[in-house]
Order: structure tokens, then sequence, then C-alpha cells
């Protein structure tokens, strides 16, 4: 592994530097276009075309940077400083096609192929949960299928929409699966709460080996367990984090498409995904935060902190290698 | 008791019909008239002149069916799916006169009766909280009051306001009590808290044996405990449920009329009503919605998921008859 | 022509039904689904996935729906009278695939098809200008192409974007050009302004033969020359009337999805919109109204009422038929 | 005549106080509970249980006392410096009842009784336009019954609502024609404007000879013209100026209950209120700020400085008795 | 100690008159200027020069009156009332100059050192936290230091920023500990998290003895073992009561300058401060509330729920003096 | 004067890049660091330490720069194109001190030093009106000093504040005449209106021979007359064009820190920009955009939309040396 990033890499001081200043890139990061130049490339996927409801995801990488000003350098609680570890840098956003989701999932995916060659691993912001699917087509290693942590309100692996819509937010899971890009059963769903159209919904998950562990069973677990019991599914295998912002519940995140209520708190998350320390995490993303639906910014700030807390067990996953 | 809906009469499905499209009723359900042609209605009560500070329930209804289009059919936990149980509709709103508190009574009194007399059981969206007490006329028979699970901050067993007034969103549940609608041995209260007028403001309901569980109470028993004393108090005659959306927190629930900080949660909120499930229950409803104050609509969705809580431990009452 | 309509078939007077109360339809209007009942079908087409920034007009429909409830039934200069000229329905929204552009544009086409053959005239109240296309499909006489005035800050005859999408809401009117669908030298664009992607932008519709009025231009011939000029241009031939919410100002108007600053007021579009009275319409919408970026519901109670000034300039020219 | 108000009596200077700080009261002046002390009262009426639609200019008093914080001493063509002509205090609200509209105009009218009895001209923040009719009874002389400037998109003079309500936000000033508190001969309406419910709905208050302005007039007119017109009409006997809100714009004054497009703008509200000066004015109101509805606090900015263009206009008035 | 206030100097009752109606001072009480007629000035410090991100908490004191309307007398579980201990009222707002940081902490001091020297206690609303240095130079006793119970998400005692910026939001608790006037030893800060400037930021305020409890060690503890913490660090010496709002999580308070995800509930927030009677508090302020960021004033609301929580803690406090 | 730009230093073209997509810079320019690279550096000053109500303009750089992302590259009435004529850029922003105004007029007044030395023509968009004072230092010859063209509410030639607050938003100009960086003579200031301290508050821009024309000259003399005024007032000399957005009325522009009501619609603003094409401008700024305060980004989109304008009179200026 290379060396850690110098100052120059590192965000602006806001000792130094007021958070309302400048542009805003994540983590107030220097802009870098060349993957090759970093290891862990922040970078947005500004695609909501495959929203069920409302759309105004493809908002969220812009707001989510300009709320990630307000955070700081080093992690609270694991004290991990991921700028010392790794080079990190804003890599600016996928291209994608405004008006047509199929190129789109084909822009993105040349897009994280070259990011993925260029030796850097993705930290992504939505953009709707489809934008997961292109990042695994081009990360994944078919021989090794990827496991995956992801939180979420709703398991993400129906089949069809209006009859012949296979891509679609509600939708990327399962089509992972059959392309062989993510291994379901080392995949762990976290937060699946929600009414539903059958009551066969999550046949698919379970049938094809998926751990779900539903809101209310999460409360019976406890924090702990749950950690304990994604590290167990996933193993040491290559690794992805998926966390939909649905998965918390509306009262911190109210800007996002298909909200549920009786979710997460920000603490639980921050907590969960703090006990992923140690996964081989090849990859990760925070998806469909819809900024139109924002109060006064809560939404974007939790992001932000929230892909803080991803960044600090993602560079040290990276400084291993 | 009759079979159960055909197809037509349940919501649209919202794989096919987007959720944004069309006519907004309550859970995307067809707009019946007739109440005799429905087991369940569902109904607004647009009426909030009893209001002691913040007006807008009265745009309760319109909001609460704006939002129910985001719930699908089934519940995931109890997997009750009431739309096979029961012929469920949006039966409209009842008349009120939006400048004359005591003829809006009257006139949702005489809506009520209709909807009673026709056979259907109604689920109601307020509307302020006095709502209550015009159904209870219409549906409560006085040879058998009714009991009653009653969430909310207020006890709303106040006696007058302004020296004569004696019909408020403070007053339903003690002129419901003095008309012999409502058994206060077979009542709790749930969620009690808030500063107080005077420290003897809870003598009058535990003074005529309502179980009052505040919420530091409600926090020492937890949750299965007070579901158990709901069933116990309210035991098998028949009961209504009136959740007043401000026994939520604010920061769930920012659109009502008269906020307590300290409430409960979204998801304590759906637990305590999953555990009224065998009650005999002929009535429910939700009240003080009031749309001008809410942030994205989180209000107004989490009232129309409470709604559906409702109506999945409703409609298997309806159905045992 | 057929008799009026009876009184069951107009709006709820708001002196008698409060105008928060009941389901949200056009204008208090009954619902009815079937167009042969009916002279004018006020319709909803909730598709935006043309959008080239801010998505959002696919809950126009439905936002317009609730502020059409201050709209009263007699025009306050013309004292037209729609609902004594014609019947006239809220007839639902248009089927449309929310993940899939093209799907939808065929969608609507075939729901505007019955509703043409059905006898009826479309006043739709859109989503995102594209939806004008399948309109037009489905009303134009080929033999004898639309006229059109058309209120806009844009021209909406841009050929692709993102080199190969035809199809997105600055593109329709160059599209319907192609398809003979709109004669151009019967077309007159009224407030065009903003910035230009390059400065022969126009080229297009001045080169077809569209009368384009600038929004200068506006200023210096006065509101009665423009009328003048669009019944010159317009003739006595079928027209429609095409109405961009982002022709008025963002003051009036900012929930749109590519406001210009300098636009009309909206006292200016009530009396060019009057001024239309005489021509031969058949058919009109209002598109691009964004409700998620809306402030206090004004832009959707500007759309409302600017149908209502398009039903009275519409219900008599479907009356003299 | 007094002398004019000593320097404690005038509002705080903003270049010493921040416009931020301290309590708020109309215009940062001192709160004064004794209508003897003072010359002209500038008092809040928060009822508004009128209301034909959406409530919430109960809240308008005090957004309106909070926003007054912006407004200087002098008016800026005029010179009208009206702490040197009168003593102007804030007098506090009236008291109403919150939840019985009768009651409300009873106590309403008592207060203004005394206000008027004290010595003090009421400038009143309501509150619905029906806070006019018991400041009228008040301060009506019924030998010489009120002339009135009326600023509205409405005329107000409709008779009843559902069925037998006759006091309404629709109606005060036929109330108080019949009443003889207003003399319609010497009443002009200004703006008028917005869809009727009937052909004929403004047959009565040009029946009772009142000069009807509606807004196409006023465009046609100029401001000049219509000054002219309000000063010949209302001449030198007694008269009132009431300013209802909704005169303008929405873009200007989102924040009431019943808006109407096409309105007055901000200038040309300024402009009239100017060319009133001259006028024997006896008490003045600014009516319908429904601060829920706002955004940006812009309706209550507009409010307050419109209220402080109305004392510029009463303050001479007054001292020139 | 004198004897309790009379019914004068007791908040209005909003049974009699509405929470929405009059002047909007601190939970409706009278204003009074002089310090030596109260025995608990609360009071306003609209000073936010300090802030290191987003400014607004100038506004904080007019908005924390504006909802504690809806405050009422009695505390709901311990049954204090506070008017019945103590003269209580609103003092109005400490002078600040708008646009000189170090000129206002001078105003500031020399404010509260006239509340002190009058007699009264102060409870002050912020502003941000800044303003608590010189309300402590006002009121310490050098001889003995205050102990202090801080609830913060952040420690607030880091040293300089932009290199000599010693006088800064996150400051003002080094500064009182250079200059005396807060004893770390007897100094307890509940609620500590967030990102850090650099790993060892937390050694200052645990190196000069501080007991820092962070939310991570608040949840492992329980509110019970923290309250004991607290009463046990701080002892009977006198003591201090600060509360930053952004103490709670985003949720509930987004109107802050520098939120915090993961935070304090507020019933958390409730029982923590209840739990601090039988200290011999002789101060308390509630600051960071910056309503430009509001959501239907949820913040100022819990703003104002807290101050009453503090009052019902200081009321005691002052009583048995 | 050198080429124009080449193509990389132009903005994406939107209908190639989203324009919600990537980080968000002026106009979707490139961030170029070194003045020396390009003709006309855009650039943020985000300090409003100055502000004597509201503070907010902080935001204001970022604000711009997101919303600016709509505008395209040509202008539609001249069809300038700037970027043809010259080579623009971000900057980025200018340092500053989150706490100390005199030190961020110090740091200002350095950078804006450097930006002049580089040879680049600044276009800023603040802050608070006093940014313009440090930056009229950098760039005036005091030998021979700049002429103005002042578009503002206000003059901003108050003396002091709070006894001896010499720097503030109300200040600025007149200190830019004591230290002869503006010629008062070649000044001229358009849109003021407002309440006054003082009758005699404008006597010193018009004793040092400012040309004041309020908005009721402004429509007296009409739009060509004004610009005929400016041109001739200017001369030829070296001018700067300062934009206060509160001189546009609070319904275009809500979110401004001292907003007047009865302003400049968003298209007088525009013509009497475009009207100054011709005058030998040597810097812009557009100030007092305060984000927190917006109604949908309506403030920022119109503060963007007139950066452009004023880039359109600057560039050809810049071109012509």
């Amino acid at each position: 592994m290379h060396d850690s990033a110098d100052e120059d890499q590192r965000p602006s001081d806001s000792r130094l530097v007021p958070r309302f200043a400048d542009i805003a890139t994540f983590m107030r990061l220097p802009l870098v276009r060349d993957p090759k130049e970093i290891d862990i490339a922040i970078v947005g996927a500004p695609c909501d075309l495959g929203a069920g409801n409302r759309a105004g995801a493809r908002h969220g990488p812009r707001a989510i940077r300009e709320m990630s000003s307000l955070v700081r350098r080093v992690h609270p609680v694991s004290h991990v400083a991921p700028y010392d570890l790794c080079r990190v840098a804003d890599l600016g956003d996928s291209p994608v096609n405004q008006n047509d989701l199929m190129d789109s999932l084909d822009r993105m995916e040349r897009f994280f192929a070259e990011v993925h060659a260029g030796g850097a691993v993705p930290l992504t912001a939505g953009g709707g949960h489809l934008i997961t699917l292109p990042i695994m087509r081009a990360i994944a290693d078919r021989s090794e299928p990827l496991g995956m942590v992801h939180f979420d309100a709703h398991s993400d692996t129906n089949d069809v929409y209006q009859g012949n819509v296979r891509y679609n937010n509600g939708t990327p899971f399962r089509r992972a699966v059959e392309e062989e890009l993510l291994d379901p059963k080392r995949t762990i769903q976290i937060g699946i709460r929600g009414t539903l159209y059958s009551a066969d919904e999550l046949e698919y998950p379970t049938g094809v080996g998926m751990r779900v562990i539903t809101i209310e069973e999460f409360h019976e677990l406890g924090v702990e367990a749950v950690i304990a019991e994604a590290l167990r599914i996933v193993g040491g295998g290559p690794c992805y984090v998926s966390f939909d912002i649905d998965a918390i519940d509306p009262c911190y995140a109210p800007a996002t498409g298909t909200p549920e209520i009786g979710g997460l708190t920000s603490f639980e998350s921050q907590q969960l995904i703090r006990g992923l320390d140690g996964l081989n995490i090849v990859g990760a993303d925070l998806v469909e935060v819809a900024p139109p639906y924002d109060c006064a910014n809560i939404t974007s700030h939790l992001a932000a902190s929230l892909m803080f807390e991803l960044l600090c067990v993602l560079a040290p996953a990276v400084a291993r290698r």
C-alpha cells in the first residue's frame, strides 16, 4: 500500500477556512479528475430515473457536498483519520443521461469501470438505488461475487413494474443476483419494513439466501447482535456496503422518495456502520437523498455524516490491501 | 359476515399505477358514497373550529389522502390484508360548517349516524379532536358505553374554556363521559404529558376511573406491558380507538395544533396499535394533523401510515362479527 | 350541440361545501371516467421524464386539483359560465410509465385518442411539456395540422440532447412540426426569453415560420397588439393552446423545472388568455408545474386559476360547434 | 390637539438597538395599555373564525409585529414623521374567544369601544376581514355613517353562507350597510377580481351605491385617477380605510386565506395609500394575513410596511383634529 | 426569601387568553425592566457573532418567546409551579452590538452585572454559546468559581480560530477556565460527539479535569447514572446550567448552527434536566437556536419547553436561598 | 487584448451534461486559482458581518453557484457570448474571518489586490454590501476614483451605527468617498426607497454630489431615461457596478437582509443592466443574497441570472481594452 495523502489532499480545516466558504466538494476535499491519483474516489451518481414515486435524488450529490462541509477530519470514536490512511478526493460526478435510464446505466457502468481500472475505490452518493447496479457491474469480480451489507427500508428485490420495467429503484438487487454480481448468501439486509404489495413479497430475497433483518428483528436482537450477524454473513470476501437513506426514520431523513415510518435512528445507523470495521469493503454508496423534499437540509447533513462514517471503515480496508 | 371485496374495490397497485397518479383518495381506494356498499368507511371530518391554538386540521383529510398513496396493501408484520377481509372505501368527507362549531357537531353527528345505519364502521381522519364526540354520539350504544384506547399528549377532559366554552378540542372526553357515550372505567389514555394549567388537572380523568399512562409511565412499563394494560382495561366490549397525532413527538409530527415534546416514536406507535388486535373495535380515528405546519409532509405520511395500522386491527374485528 | 350540464355535473358551491372539504378533483367537478358523457375533459398527464433539469411535474395534476378548489363557477370579466355551456368533468389521469419516457408517450397517446374518440375535448394539466406531443398525436387531423398559441419562456424546438435524445421537454414542437401535427405558420410563441445555448438557437422556429414574440417584443407591442397578432397568425382553423407555466415570472411561479427571470405577470397572462376568445380551440394544456419547488402553493393556485381562464375560452368554442 | 409624543414613546432606533432585539411590538413602539395615554392605538384583533377557507389570520398580529421591526421612523416620500405628530403605541390585542365567532365579535366591539372612548384612533392588524365589523360598531356614529376606502380582491358583501351563516369574512360590509355603520355611497372598493359564485354577485354592492373598481378598471384608469375617484367618493366626512392583503397579488402576499391572482403590486398599493392623505380617516385596518402560509415572512413584512403607510396618512388626519 | 409572585406576575392562562394573542413574551409573563422587582429574569442575549458556520441565533430570543406561549404554568411530573415560588418576568434583551463581537461581550457583561446586582437570577435564551462567557463574568464569584452542567455536542473548549480568534462559539469554556470563572473539576459535559479537527481535541477539557460524557458513554451509562454523575461532580457549590440545543439530535432541533447527528432525544433531555433538582443553580441558559433554519418552529418550541424545564429546577433553588 | 478562451474554459453545455450534475461552480465554469490565467474572475466574498439585521449572505456565493447552473452561454438579446470574448473562470472565494469584520475587510482587500495584480477583473458575489469597500480599495486608482452605478433600496451612505461602528452594510459608500476610492459626482444610485431613520438621511449622498434616483423617480422617468442618466453621470472613466439584490422587490428577492417593498421588477433590472453596455466597467458585484431566507431558491436564481447580465456588459468592456 502506498503512503498516505500529503497535506494538500486533505480537506480544508474549518478553523481556518470557514465552512461556508469556497466551492462545495465532498468533505471539502480537492477535486481530482484522474482516479489513478487517488485511493478512494468520492463521487456522485445523479440519476433518479428509476424512481417509483418522488424524483429528486438527481440533486443528491450536490446537496450532500454542500452539507459535508460540516464534517471534520477525524472520527470521534475510532479516531480513524481517513486522510492519513489514503489519498481521498472528490472525483466529480458520473455521466448520466437525464432522459434515458438505460443509457444512464451504461454511462455509469463505463465511468465506474474507469474509476476501478484507475485503482480507486468508489464511495458514491446517489441518485436512486438503481445506481448500485452499474457500480457493481463495474467493480464486481464475477468469479467471486460481492457480499453486501444493505441498509434499507425495502428489499429492492422486486422483479418488474408496469408489466415490463425490469430496471427500477425497487429491483437492483434481484438484477445483481441474476447477473452474478452479488452473492445472496453473503448478503444481509437491515431495517426492512413498510407495507407490502403482497404477503409473499419477501420470498425472493429469503429464497435466494439473503439474510433479511426487519426493523422488528433489529429491535429484538439489538445493535451488537445485528453487527455480529452482518460480519458472520458477509465473511472475509470482498463486499459492498449500500446505504439507502430510507433505512432511517423519516423524521431524520424526510428527503427521500419512498419514506417508511418506524425506521432506524441516526445513532443506531452510526453504530451499525462502525461495526463493519474489518470487513473487506471494496465499495460503498449512500443513495435516495432527494433534496427537494428536505427540511433545513437535515437529510443531506445526515447523509454527509454517514458518508464519513462509511469512509472511516472503508479507508482502513483500502489501507490494509 | 359477507364475503371480501372484489378486486375493483381494492387500492390501485402502485407497481402498475404510479403513486403520484390520479385522484387522491384514502389508500387509493375507490370513492363510494353509499355506506351500505361497504364494511369500513374511511372518511374525513374536516373541522378544526375547536382548536385552542393553531388551526389547520381542517386540511388534514386531504393531506392524509395525498400521502396515503404511499401505503401498499398488506401489513408487513401481521400479514393482514384488510381488503381481503372487508369491503373498504373512501366515503368522502362529513359535512361541516366552516364558521359554526356547534352546527358542525350536529352535521357530523347526522353524517356518522347515516354511516352507522348503513352498516359501515368509520375510520376517520380529523379534523380536531372534538370530531370524536359526534362520531361517538352516532355510533355509541348508550346501554353499553364505549371503551376507548386513547393515544394523546393531552387528556382532553377539561371542562370549560373562556368561561363558558364547553366544546373545544380539550374537552371531548369529559363531554363523552357526561353523555354516557364513553365508559371511563374501560378507557385508557396513553402518552399523556406536557405542562399543566394546574396541578390538579388530571384529577378528573383519574377520578372518573380512566387509566392514565403518562409518557413517563410508558417508558417505565414498556410497550408490551402497556398493551397488556390496554387489553385488560378495555376488555371485550365495544371499543373505540382515538389517536391524536400529538401523542407522537413533534420531530415525527410537527404538523399539529398543540405539540408537546418528549412523545412517542413512530415505531412505538406502530407497536402499540398492533397490540390492539383482538379488541372489539367499532370505530377509530386519527386526529389533529394540521398540514399548514408540516415539513415535507412527514406528519401526513405518518398519519396515513398509522391509519393503515388502525385498519389492520379494525378489519379483522369487523370481519369477525 | 347538446344541452348544458345538469346541476349534478357542476362544481360544489363553496358557500355550501367548504373549499377544503372532500376529495380534490379539478374545480371540484364530479369524477367521470367515460369521455362519452362529457364535452370537456379536465385530465392530468403526470409525466416529467423529459425534464432537462428539475423533475417534479409528475405531481402537478394533484397539486393543481388541490388548489383548484378555490376557483368558483363564473368568469369575473366575460361572465362565461362554462358549466352552463358544456358538460365538464374531471376524467382522472392518463396512464404513464414512471420509468420509461417512450412508453409513457405511447400510453398517453392511446389515452387521449380514447378521450378524443369519445367526443371530449381535453384540457390537460401536465406533467412536463413533452406531454403535448402525444396529445397532439391523438387529436390532430394530419390533413389540417393544428395552429397553436404557445406561452413559454422557451421555444421548445430544440433537436437533440445528449447526442441522441430526441424526446425531451425542450423538443416537442420540433417533433410536432416534423410529424405534421402542428402547422408552424399558424403557430405563435409568446414570452420567449432566457439565455441561449447558441446565438442561432431560435433559427429553427423562425425558419419554419413560427411567430416568436420574445418578452422584449411583448413589452414593446403591449397586450392588445400581441392578442391581435395571435388571432391573425392562428386564424380560423383548429388550434391548440399550450401554456407552460414558466412563461410567467418565477416570483409568481417558482415551482417549475427551468425558470427564467423577467417573465409575464399573472395579470398579463390572464389578459392574453382572455384575448383568445373566438379561436377554434380543440384542446389546451397547462404544463411544467413542479410542486416540490412551490412556495405556499402559489404556483399550483396560479395554474388552477389559469386553467379556469383556459376553460372559459375553450367552453364557448366547444359550445359553438 | 395635544403635543407630540416625547422621545420615550417613539420606536427604538435600529441604528442603536438591533432590529432583531427585544420584545416584538408594532413598529418597536412602547406597549401601553391605557388608550387615554395615546392618540393612535396600533392593536391586534386575532380572530379568523370567519374564514371560508384557510384559517391562520389569528397569528397575523404577532407576525406583523415581528416584521414591523424593519420599519424606521420617517416616510421616505411625504417625510411624514408620525411619532412627531401623535402619541402612538402598541395597545396589545383585543380579547377574542378562539372557539366562538359571535362571542369574539362582542368582545372585539367592547374592546374597540373602550379604545374609542379613551380617545385613541385604532389602526388594527387582523385577523380575518370580519374584524372590521365590530370595529365599525365601536367607532361609527350612526348619525353620520362612515365612508370607506376598501382595498380587496373581494367585495365582501355576500349575504349568507351554509344557508344561515350571516357573519363570515365574505359578509362584513353587507352587514355594516344594514346596520347603518357604513354609507355605501361614500364607499369605494379597489382591486376587486376573482372568479364568481354567480354572475350577479356584484349586484349588491353596486346596487346600494358602492363604487367598485375592478382590477381591470384599475389598470384602465391608472393610479392617479383611482385616487381622485376615491377622494371624490369618500368626500370630507369621517371615513375608514380597510386593506385586505389579498388586494395584492399572491406573489407579494402568499399568506392569505383566499388568494386571487392578477392583483395589485406592492408599489401600486403604496401609491394608492399615499393618495389618501387629506381624508378624514377615523380608523384603519390591515387584515387577512395568515402567517402559516407565508414564505420567508414576505407577507408579514409587506403588511407591516403598509401599516406604516396607513399610519402616515392617519397621523396627519388625527393631528388635524 | 420573599413571598411568591402575586397573580399579576403570572403568565396568562391560555384557557382565557388564546395562546396566539397579544405580545409574545417569555412564557406569556409580564415584561418588567427592573431586576430588583423579580427573582428570576428570563432574558434574551441576541448575539451570534461568534458563529463558526451558520448565523441566525440572534433571532433565537424572539422565536423562543413566540413558541413559549404554548407552555402552561405547572410541571407535569414534579408539579413544581415556579410562579408560586418566585417572582419571574421577561426582562427583555441584553444590549448587543450587531457588528462587533468584542463590544457585544462587554455590553452583555454590563447588562448581566446589573441583573445580578439587582438580585435577579438570569435564565437566558441565546444567541450563540459565547454569550455564556459574559454571563459568567457577571455572576461568578472568582473566589468560588462556578460548577457547570453543560449539555452540548461540542466541548467548546477550543483555543483559537483563524490563527488569533480567541472568542468564538467554540471557545467559551476554555476562556472561562482561564479567567477562573469556571471550576473545571466541578464541570460535566454531556452529549459530546461529532467529528474532530484532530484526535487530541478533547485533551484540553479532560486535562483540566472536566468530566466529559460522550453520547456513546451516555448510552452505556443510561440517564440515571449520568444524573448521579452530574450531581457528584458538581456538588453543593454554586453552579450554572448551560444547554446548547445541538446536544439534541437535529431531527428535534434542526435550527442550529453546527448540528451533529446521533444526539439526545427530547425526552432524554427532559429527564436529564429534571435530575438536576437540588443543585445550587445560580444561572442557566439555552443557546444556539437559529430560527432561520427551523422547520415549523419545532426547535423554538423545544427550546421554550426546555427553558421551562430549567425554570422548574432553578425556581426551587432560588426559593431555597 | 489576448485571444478568447478555448473550449475547455467554457461552461459545460447543459444539453450534454445535465445542469444538476457535478461540482457547482459559477456558470459551470472551470475552477482556476491563478488570476493570471483569466480575464474575468467570478469570485465569492462570503462575509456578512456588517449586517444590520438578518445575517446569511455568507452563504450567498455557494447558493448562487448552485443556481447558476441554469444559465446558458449566450445573451438572448445582445447575443453577447462572453466566453468568446474573454477567459472567464470561477476563482473560488476570498478569504474571510468568520468572527472578525475588520480582519475580513483586510483579507478581502489583499485577495482582490492579488486578483487585480494578476490582471483579472473581478465579478463578485457577496456577502453583505460592505464587501464592495475592500474590492474598491484593491482596484481603485486613487488618482482617478471610480464612478459607480449602484442599484439598491438603500443609499448605504450612513456614517455610524451603535455610536461608533463605522463599517457596516449601511456605510460602505460614505467610507469609499472619504477614502477617495469613489467619485460621488460620477455615482448614480437607482431604486432608493424605504422608510428613513430621519428626514435628512439622504442629505449626505446628494450633498456630495451623488445622483439619487428613488423608485418614485424611476417610475416617473422610465427605464430608458434612467439608463441615459446613468451613462451621462458615470461618463467614460473607470466605473464599478454594484447591485444590491434588495433593489428588486422582495417578491422576486425575498432572501435578503433588509428587504423593502415597492422595488424593481426582475425585467426592469435586466433592462437597466443591459443599458450599461459601453461603460468602462472595471469590476462589478452582486450582494446581499441571504439564502437562509429564500423560497425555492428564486433569489439565488435571480442573482445568478443578473450576474450573467453583468458579465455580458463587463466582458465587452474587458475585451475592448
